[in-house]
């Protein structure tokens, strides 16, 4: 953003615009979502905007307001009809290593904003100076393939294309469908139809007749591909009309409607609720930092990425100091490709972040039920197309969290004769989003234990994208014949499908240049007559030179371990200070990696990347990942295979799940969970938190005069 | 156990008795525990002992008290000195058949106790009628190697023997040590030294001095084999002189010794609590089943085991009725083996539940910290070694969950104009125990969501085994040594270990007769011109017609689900009903297939097997895993390759856990988890939690007014 990376003109192989996680938005024909949403903006521009308290803060109202009135008047956007469309506009942080020297009380970097622009099809990447009140930068990208991402403005404009197609309208009305009420959405396209230059949408709907769950009654078989720019409809496909929308009277899982139903008494649980007697234990400072048990972080909204973690830092016991973690963590991107290759299916491959912006699509927080009691909302402030502000209110939330489980503890048995039972409760803090991607919701959870361990968490829930089908019993389909998924009511298959998701982890173990390790572990076999073990399992260490060295396809039979350590940061029994990556929730892409959703989503070829900290590469899929054509991903950039050892240098991580439905998550999908872990690894000269204290009988005390009274 | 599966005469080769659960079972010299624990059994006994409730509660402290009567006059034991060591005595469960058909209300199945007894070399199994007074069944194992579990005694007393050996006091006097101020325990043993037939342990010690914490401190070089049935030392290894022993003095991990430590204000958390303001929802009919939303299930304590869990259900929110889901589940063994093969060192290696018992060191569970408020405690009741019972209190902690996630959630993104956001929050019932097996501490939970699905949990923490060292800094080690571990302070190498926790689950999934899916996911790619699509993934099922079919070794790039499916229960769309297995925690053990310590631990070949139902296979290590050369495992078991589909099987599970310690876990570790899911896959009609309600303001205003008052 900003910089040159970008200069030449693009150009687009075998690649397309992979629209909109997973059905991503649909429009109502009849609502007209747009001017409603519109006609609360005005309301939302009235509260006030705060001043920024740290560096990192994001831009507030009246900074992004600013931004669009020097872009209304930057000469070059300012005749007539010449206003591109916003696509992307927020904070343009400051260069790293002013962060790192800022402290409170000193004057701020200047304030600026980043804008990706879109106009008569090419993208601009601007930098607006906030206080001169100036466009610092302004280049036209023609070096990369792709598009900005979507606005929620041009998903509305393909939906209304579609639907003023005649031969559209009429298919959906021989069909027996009332088009007022339907749900129309874009998805994602590729292959022989793409242009390089157009911006392509395929518009298919579904029916919210009688149900909310739209998703669950697909109108299959036809659909229409359209160019958002020039107005146009391309291509109408329809078939299959004898497939029947899903009938199911029972899709609804509005508690007002399923209410109303009997639920055995048996099954009824009472809530339950954490309460903190003597209050909670973290404070925010401004809107964006966040203290809590020595650890320090700055927390803010973003469009694309949904939660940005920043300057996470943690108190050392033995000297009550911070030290630095990490600098900047993030979602960089998802990908989620769908296994059905025919036609109404094989463009459904989704790139959630670099299509559609993960933060956009993260609705308010639902303060009774998504977070528990205590918790601290924060609110996101993102721009429309025209560059207008509003307020996306708590949109995050952060909370402490005790779940009965025990951060460490120790009984003596029996045989000792000494009466020990020390055990000492875990209590930890959770940064928490939900995004709903279309169909599908995804919870993004940071959370952050005394111990200095860092746990991400992806929750999926939601509905799933599904498939009409004349079947109504497995028994009916041929045993050669492949669904592509699981037949999850009559004439609804659940299509087969993977989750990507990939972080973005700028780790700064004890300051920013570090290493990355492979702690190797193999079979040593003994020699013989050395030991009556003919075998152990032997460590070795290997630092990685360059990027190629740590590429990482993890191996069950071949572990390791993975350590960023400070090489420059030897304690006093002479091991480097480090923070573990310990993987989970595991699942790598079989796609084949030609296949073009694979080459733009190729941040899935292996399971952890090592690049050296460059600010540009920061989106796996590349800053234009929609239609691109994979030239600006994490797989590129590392063929440079630049040294990586003791450098500022970037971990990249995906989360994957492999998804084969199942009838339980027909409506809606109870939630699956997957979770990797950044740990300390010598990083505290012994474990920090030896000396907390346990619950004693006077914090029961508290509790109990407080719960019975 | 009353069966005539071991007949012949035993036989050991290669093997050893592998006792103790890491650093097991220590004995502090001076503090004659023994006689101390005696002396609190008589009040315990006189705690009254109620009649069981369901033909699987377990044995009472009256039932235990009444099997050790007839075994005091069962003629073969009666004549003087003859009455043997009882190192099992436990509730012989009826036959599968028999549990299945009894209803509340039925007449019980007779009351049977199975006893393993050990005397003059041989091992006993015996079937005790309690209402009959009769000994049933008695045979003299002679067709498997191995031993008994070990008896708290079996320890003392080799602690004993090698503390009257004069030579062995000798060498800890010269090293300037005061025997009073040690702490000894055996550990595992086999090897060149090994005898078939005879019980052999090796002692080592560290000192209590100024520190509880006696694990950071051990003797290093200095180890005594001794021979518990003959009382006799069979050698002294006293070697390593030179290496001192940890002298840093901030080892103690009690509160009461740390308190007086400064940390940092900023560190310190304020208390949380799970409150359930209109109480909790979980019945307990009688002491051990447990009904909680919708599920139904059989808890009890087991001193191999720990925890056995059986006749696992869950009511069909569609008819209300009953479903049956798991027939019994328990930790069936576990496998920890040091990777160290020097002299000192190569020996440890241990099978924590069939040597030890791993409900035998259950320690009481800490009711303000090791579960939460509104937790039901469950006791345990087992038989020293002279047939005696005792009570284990507070073993088993039952309690319901809220820690802030979501069972399912979906919101409407901005663009449908609807405003929807259904959130339900995730509610859990968790069963728990805690092992200390010596230094290590084991957390086992057993956790079921109201959607269908049971997680199963192990938690890892408690104390490192350590080892004593000349180095203070890594930069006196010789860059071609290997340290077998980390230096973790001046003096103490951690040494690497895995862990590996074998699951039995009988799944009964609507009935007793299963098969086994391996739902496999392959790479498919498209032919010529039939997609623009390359590749998807394609889903073959496979069911495993024999065990060899289903010994699973996982792999990231070949990946599969593994269903266990009833293929008599088919739904109205055509689907099986079934339960997956999800892995997680997975870690593979890389030793020889031929060492002698996975031979006996061989159920780690594999990290999932399935066999034919049988109730004499229970233990993945053999029913006499001390000391045993593996005759009697799981993997022997499955070399027959029996028939497994639609019939009555058992699914087998390892949880593992390779351990690289680090600076963190010294002196005491923080909890480190790993889990696997039991999850419905079609077993449902529809999601099963479509209906729940959501926490609602009228919840809150409880919650406030109480929590405010």
């Amino acid at each position: 953003m900003g910089t040159s990376l970008i200069t030449s003109r693009y150009f687009i192989v075998f690649s397309g615009c992979l629209l909109l996680a997973i059905f991503l938005i649909c429009f109502s024909w009849t609502n007209s979502p747009i001017s409603n949403t519109k006609s609360n903006r005005l309301h939302r521009i009235a509260i006030s905007s705060p001043s920024p308290q740290h560096p990192l803060d994001p831009l507030s109202l009246d900074e992004i307001s600013t931004v669009q009135s020097v872009l209304r008047s930057y000469p070059q956007f300012s005749f007539p009809n010449a206003f591109p469309s916003i696509h992307s506009l927020s904070l343009e942080e400051p260069p790293k290593s002013v962060v790192l020297a800022w402290r409170p009380g000193h004057a701020f970097p200047p304030r600026r904003a980043s804008v990706i622009a879109f106009s008569s099809g090419k993208s601009h990447l601007l930098t607006v100076d906030i206080n001169s009140l100036t466009v610092l930068v302004h280049e036209i990208v023609t070096s990369v393939s792709g598009f900005p991402m979507l606005t929620p403005e041009d998903l509305a404009t393909a939906v209304s294309i579609a639907f003023s197609n005649s031969t559209f309208l009429d298919s959906l009305i021989s069909r027996g469908l009332d088009p007022s009420e339907l749900t129309c959405g874009p998805s994602g396209w590729f292959g022989p139809l793409e242009e390089s230059s157009r911006r392509l949408m395929i518009i298919d709907c579904s029916t919210h007749k009688d149900t909310i769950n739209f998703y669950m009654k697909p109108i299959e078989g036809l659909s229409a591909l359209v160019d958002i720019d020039r107005n146009e409809t391309l291509h109408i496909w329809d078939i299959d009309r004898k497939i029947p929308v899903n009938s199911d009277p029972d899709t609804d899982y509005r508690y007002e409607v399923q209410k109303e139903k009997d639920q055995p008494s048996s099954c009824k649980v009472n809530p339950i609720f954490m309460i903190q007697p003597k209050g909670p234990s973290f404070e925010v400072v401004g809107k964006h930092l966040i203290k809590w048990a020595g650890w320090e972080m700055h927390v803010r909204p973003d469009a694309r990425a949904g939660v940005i973690i920043s300057q996470v830092k943690i108190t050392d016991p033995e000297t009550g100091k911070y030290r630095q973690v990490m600098y900047k963590g993030m979602v960089s991107e998802l990908f989620i490709p769908y296994m059905d290759p025919t036609d109404g299916w094989y463009f459904k491959t989704y790139l959630d972040a670099g299509e559609s912006g993960f933060g956009i699509q993260a609705m308010p927080l639902d303060r009774l039920n998504d977070c528990p009691t205590g918790a601290y909302f924060m609110d996101g402030v993102f721009a429309w197309a025209d560059g207008q502000p509003y307020l996306r209110s708590d949109m995050i939330c952060v909370f402490e969290r005790y779940d009965g489980d025990v951060a460490w503890r120790h009984s003596e048995g029996l045989m000792t004769g000494k009466d020990v039972r020390e055990v000492r409760p875990k209590i930890t803090l959770v940064v928490r989003m939900a995004a709903s991607v279309g169909n599908y919701d995804y919870i993004v959870d940071w959370e952050f234990q005394t111990d200095g361990l860092i746990r991400i968490k992806v929750s999926a829930t939601g509905m799933l994208m599904v498939k009409g089908t004349t079947y109504e019993n497995m028994n009916q389909v041929p045993e050669e014949e492949d669904l592509y998924g699981t037949l999850i009511t009559e004439n609804v298959i659940g299509v087969v499908h993977d989750h990507y998701i990939n972080f973005y982890l700028d780790m700064d173990v004890d300051g920013s240049n570090n290493s990355f390790v492979n702690v190797h572990m193999v079979k040593q076999e003994t020699n013989e007559g050395e030991s009556p073990r003919k075998s152990y399992l032997k460590v070795k260490k290997h630092v990685a030179k360059t990027e190629k060295d740590a590429q990482i396809k993890l191996k069950l039979y071949d572990p390791s371990e993975f350590h960023v350590m400070n090489p420059s940061r030897i304690n006093s029994i002479g091991n480097p200070s480090g923070y573990r990556i310990v993987p989970g929730g595991t699942a790598a892409s079989l796609l084949d990696l030609h296949d073009p959703p694979q080459m733009r989503a190729a941040f899935t070829n292996n399971q952890i990347w090592v690049t050296p900290y460059n600010r540009t590469e920061q989106w796996a899929a590349g800053l234009l990942a929609c239609h691109s054509n994979g030239d600006d991903t994490l797989a590129k950039w590392t063929e440079k295979d630049r040294p990586i050892e003791n450098r500022d240098i970037v971990l990249w991580y995906t989360l994957g799940f492999h998804h084969v439905p199942c009838q339980e998550d027909y409506p809606i999908m109870p939630t699956v969970s997957a979770s990797f872990e950044l740990k300390p690894v010598n990083f505290f000269k012994k474990n920090p938190i030896l000396r907390v204290a346990p619950y004693s009988k006077d914090d029961f005390l508290t509790l109990r005069s407080k719960a019975s009274a």
